[in-house]
């Protein structure tokens, strides 16, 4: 296998305030070429969650949220608004944790993240009580908008969804992909290495497709500065025609999972 | 602040195999010399773990082991060697799980990885049964390095140490910062964004060595054509004179471990 040249991660800059029912993709490719660039089949496109969210109406109001026992008792204990909390479980498969410090909850994609995902602080100014929910299935999302890229520009880049996520023992979050198409979301190169003791020692499987989202999320930046996508270059060797498994492959499966 | 230009990741050609006393720094900068590239102070160099653990002379030979009861316990349940077992317990203050899947350990300098660190697929071969273990004080090396390049260049860009690591819930590693000095290991946006909630919904604390280190492991690769050293440019935000406080500044407190 030939070696990687380099991967380089540059932020799309003038991208629209996004609202239901707007193009992503149109927007991304518009602001790609006022930038002087063009996408090719070799491309990643990184694309923030918050506005894929935006683009399909994810939003919720808290007010108009009822909460049941359930999420009242777990909002006593973790010092939360029981609306709040309702969304939080309507929106999980399981709460892993809930403490005053975090809500760590397995969102019914099968990511396990804190609050599953719900984001209040991306809302637009002067819209109190509104959140934003994940995109309903985010790998279908990413498929969606790989295939509105292709037919609008001709070009097949990989596209991955990406939003922050802590990590278990480490402070402060990452950028991970929770939804990818046209990527190798998994590279497996086991069996590739020597391994010394008759077993893998070594299990090496790399993320490649969390492993771009998370420079990718610093080179974005965050808040009122960020901007929401970036255009990874130098990863072609990842990215293929097929939309593949999606980043739902890279979810260690529940029975597998060592730290519920 | 300036919205950020972009980030790329261009993995070092030509490194020498590393053994005992050899310079990292050195053959680092004469690597990059050799590709017509030169080191300015808001560089960042990743260096694999590996290279520095050579350098350092970190290989232990596990015939050598004398393992104790509990090891020879903790291999019966896992079905590993009890003197790999007994390594791994040297180089950790705590085993999280131990089961034949995985063996989660969290190594004395804190981070929490399977084996504690310990690699038998990168010492060369016909070392049969010797296997590497991490450096000594990884911040420590990271700072020696960074120190010795500034000695020899006058630039003083920053240095991730890194590994490849696991995550609980997510299949696959991604590469990690396990020694710094002279990056912001964990920028702190907290308050810097609006909560509609009056409290910090969410905590946007960016694990900026981690995510960088993230694509550098990609680009640098694995195995046979991998190179164990990537530049990094346009993360010079990050990067000050002073060496800071290290990757041990992304440990989750023991305290607040919520998935031992």
């Amino acid at each position: 296998m030939e070696p990687v040249a380099g991967i380089s991660m540059t932020p799309v800059q003038g991208l629209p305030l996004f609202g239901p029912g707007m193009s992503v993709a149109r927007a991304l490719l518009d602001a790609i070429h006022r930038q002087g660039e063009g996408l090719g089949s070799e491309d990643v496109c990184v694309i923030a969650q918050k506005i894929v969210s935006k683009s399909e109406g994810r939003y919720a109001r808290v007010q108009d949220v009822e909460a049941s026992p359930e999420a009242t008792r777990i909002a006593g204990e973790t010092e939360r608004e029981p609306q709040m909390i309702q969304l939080i479980l309507d929106e999980s498969s399981e709460i892993l944790r809930a403490t005053p410090a975090a809500i760590i909850a397995r969102h019914r994609c099968g990511h396990v993240l804190a609050n599953a995902g719900i984001d209040a602080s991306n809302v637009e100014e002067g819209d109190e009580g509104a959140v934003l929910l994940w995109p309903q299935d985010p790998d279908a999302s990413a498929r969606a908008i790989r295939e509105e890229i292709a037919e609008l520009s001709g070009a097949r880049p990989a596209v991955i969804i990406a939003d922050s996520m802590g990590r278990a023992w480490r402070i402060g979050t990452t950028g991970a992909a929770i939804g990818c198409a046209g990527l190798t979301v998994l590279d497996d190169q086991r069996g590739r290495g020597k391994d010394l003791f008759g077993r893998t020692l070594q299990a090496t499987v790399i993320a490649v497709a969390d492993s771009i989202a998370a420079t990718a999320a610093l080179a974005m930046g965050e808040g009122a500065e960020g901007t929401p996508a970036a255009l990874v270059r130098g990863a072609g060797r990842w990215v293929g025609p097929d939309d593949g498994p999606g980043a739902a492959s890279v979810l260690r499966p529940v029975a597998e999972d060592m730290f519920r």
